[in-house]
């Protein structure tokens, strides 16, 4: 893993040097990281990205040519630049696990600690989480879509650099995909990655039939061929059967699958699974690629498209419908020298981005006898929910609107991952993520789970919260 | 730089190993890429990546735990995994230079080599030129739409990973932005970065006021101030000017700027131009951020806003309306063994993907009393252009379209960066390339520059090539 200390927008050491200047550096602040919307319109978001964001943190580390570079600068004071010099993390940070649906305006992300500090790291955890997160989201939706059909992540040549392909391709097993073509993400994190040939092989020898039988002769295990370079039923379809029969018959071996990369797909699969099927080879698995998405998939099935494994690229590696993870990172609070922790608030003329105050908790509700997700309640840090007694939710803006709730369990969702700057959490393997993701998502009513015009999960406050980011307009109103 | 070996798709290795196998180790092949259609329905590209393609292909080296890896797919033949330990990249590759405007359906690298290697880097390739490519494209757009006004690239919390952020920022420098506030990238190849406060600055003090004379005390030369934390006409724009008498004034300094990232700011920049002239500060610069992009900056100056530099977040580090180059790679000819090269060309129902055959080399024709690029002419590699005798340009596929040429000057696109494996190429700065993608986009007409309907520039085919290309596609529609 890199030293991504010097990835952070120029403004987060500005701040820093102006907090160490005006004697802030030790004081004790609190940030939070929410989004606000969920990309494509849909229901929830997955979070993702938490590793990363430990390797980060446990990496930062200012080298010798950053200081240099910072002094080059002639704007940084010697007291500052020695801080930074001999810089030893010591927040503490609470995230949600990967894996875990999320919501708008929970917190996801929590770091405690000197102003100095926790205000520097804003760039790179928003970037890691955001990026993940974005993808991992993405590829749950195309997931549900193949309706338990197997979906490859195909994208790399098109990720947004190199970073992007590694860890989208982490991101989307862990949202649902079953593998991917990146070599170099298999190797990381074992997710599986899958692949045979491109148009080029097929070009390579003079007959589409030679080519078929070469790749079929060096893997009798695994031969999937692809029968789209010059004519699918014409001329790829015939040839891969007489390959499969002539190559792979005699050694006792079944052929694996057939890809088609173009034309009109859904057409083209139920051609090639009634010839299939007509020269004995029910077995051979039909792989779709070329600009799949969750909305093309859905009307593929729709229409009956025969296809058993769904390759997708450049819309699942960039989010290509919503390419963008509005996670933002808000002072929430801050210690003053009296020991007192002040909550913060961020209002705005737009009601929607007004922030919630507060070192906080995020509860999940789940009903007793169907394990369902009933909502999600920000309290206030260390406030607890007695599962004994009913407990009563009420829309933030809303508050008439009451649902008083029994037969319940609550969870908080923000686990410790630093503490004192020292990584307290181990994380997962992505296998074990992607398996406690499809878990979770078994607790989400179906309503959620809508591509379009979803059901709004309930992400209510606790009363003492509420009173306090009340109390906090209220002052700010009459301030005005 | 990393090793980015692996990062690669499955297939590719699949490919390799079966080439290996079929004894086309060392088939001499040429690959091009090239790419369809341009972002944003754009009249043109910017060319962008090079440098970081150039870094990929030097440090391309099979790890021990890379071979181990692959050994342990029990798929790859022992030959080829000696091959690959013993990998020496020996390939000859051209690109066209960045910050140079490219066009549809044009080669813009190209690559000579053993089947096995040329293969082998297709994902890298494409990944890192198709990546910066579309960035500097945009940021080319935003860059006009500012109409000389200064853009920043703000966007590192929102790009698709840390590489996204670093060199997105690295291509929107080269596309035009003045700047940006990625602290890395300004650290490795000196675009300067810039950056002032967040929210969270003017949180951290008891009032907005003290946070603004807290930092125009520690950036006296420096101070740009964030002006709508609470109310920019009401607060922010009074206490700036405010912090600007008592603070800066005593000191003899002047004051840089004030920014507004949320609500009208149109409306904002105009009030805040007035306030700040009738105080005495027609030298205080005015910054707009907030999602910001070349149609919504267009649109605020048409309205008449004040703004003076604009910063630009995630709608260009993620080229959000358009998130995808689509470049491609395909393989153009072989070698035979009896040392005749062998057109191949890709055939597609859809017209638009066939491919032009051949190893090949770019011309842009100038006029020479305007230095306007007249059209761009794909020749057979070798093929001279006679300047001294007229050129006759013919639509490739309306060829009765054809138009004479006189009075120009032609420059081949196309440069030599590998020679057997080695890099013979110096890239330049990146201060080079971006003074060199304005001088070439001066030689471009004013309608290739509009965001919507350009016109569209001439790509022609030289006679030879056209020839060959249709003598192989009436081929193929014969055998079918």
């Amino acid at each position: 893993m890199d030293n991504y200390t010097m990835l952070t927008d120029f403004y987060e050491i500005t701040m820093a040097n102006g907090f160490f200047n005006e004697g802030y550096k030790d004081t004790t602040v609190y940030f939070d990281m929410f989004f606000r919307t969920v990309p494509d319109g849909g229901g929830f978001a997955i979070m993702a990205g938490v590793e990363q964001a430990i390797d980060y943190l446990r990496n930062l580390k200012f080298t010798k040519e950053d200081i240099d570079y910072l002094r080059s600068k002639n704007m940084f004071s010697d007291g500052f630049l020695d801080y930074i010099e001999n810089f030893e993390f010591c927040c503490d940070v609470w995230a949600i696990p990967e894996g875990t649906p999320i919501f708008p305006g929970e917190p996801i992300l929590t770091v405690k600690g000197p102003a100095i500090q926790a205000q520097f790291i804003e760039t790179m955890l928003l970037l890691t989480v955001n990026f993940q997160t974005l993808i991992a989201t993405k590829s749950n939706r195309i997931a549900r879509a193949a309706q338990g059909r197997a979906v490859m992540e195909f994208g790399a040549r098109r990720a947004q650099g190199a970073y992007g392909a590694i860890y989208g391709a982490r991101a989307a097993f862990i949202g649902g995909c079953s593998g991917t073509s990146n070599v170099l993400t298999d190797r990381e994190f074992g997710v599986g990655a899958l692949g045979t040939m491109a148009h080029s092989w097929v070009q390579m020898f003079d007959t589409e039939y030679e080519a078929f039988c070469a790749y079929a002769r060096n893997y009798p295990d695994d031969t999937t061929l692809l029968i789209d370079t010059y004519n699918v039923l014409k001329s790829g379809l015939p040839n891969a059967i007489k390959a499969f029969d002539e190559v792979l018959k005699p050694l006792g071996k079944r052929p694996k699958g057939v890809r088609i990369d173009s034309g009109d797909i859904t057409y083209l699969s139920k051609k090639c699974r009634k010839a299939l099927d007509e020269a004995g080879y029910h077995d051979c698995k039909i792989v779709a690629s070329n600009s799949l998405d969750e909305y093309i998939i859905r009307d593929m099935l729709i229409q009956g498209a025969q296809i058993d494994l769904f390759g997708v690229g450049e819309r699942l590696i960039t989010s290509k419908s919503n390419p963008v993870m509005g996670g933002v990172y808000k002072l929430v609070a801050l210690e003053k020298e009296d020991g007192i922790i002040e909550p913060k608030i961020k209002i705005s003329e737009n009601v929607a981005k007004i922030t919630t105050p507060c070192f906080k908790q995020v509860y999940r509700l789940y009903d007793k006898d169907t394990d369902k997700a009933i909502a999600d309640v920000i309290t206030l840090h260390g406030e607890t929910i007695d599962e004994n007694k009913p407990y009563e939710l009420f829309d933030p803006e809303h508050t008439w609107k009451r649902k008083l709730v029994k037969n319940y369990y609550a969870r908080p969702l923000l686990k410790e991952i630093f503490k004192n700057g020292k990584s307290v959490y181990d994380s997962p393997s992505v296998g074990e993520i992607r398996a406690y993701c499809e878990e979770q998502l078994d607790t989400l009513w179906d309503e959620l789970k809508r591509f379009e015009n979803p059901h709004k999960y309930y992400v209510d406050l606790s009363q003492k919260l509420w009173d306090i980011k009340n109390k906090l307009l209220r002052q700010v109103s009459i301030d005005e």
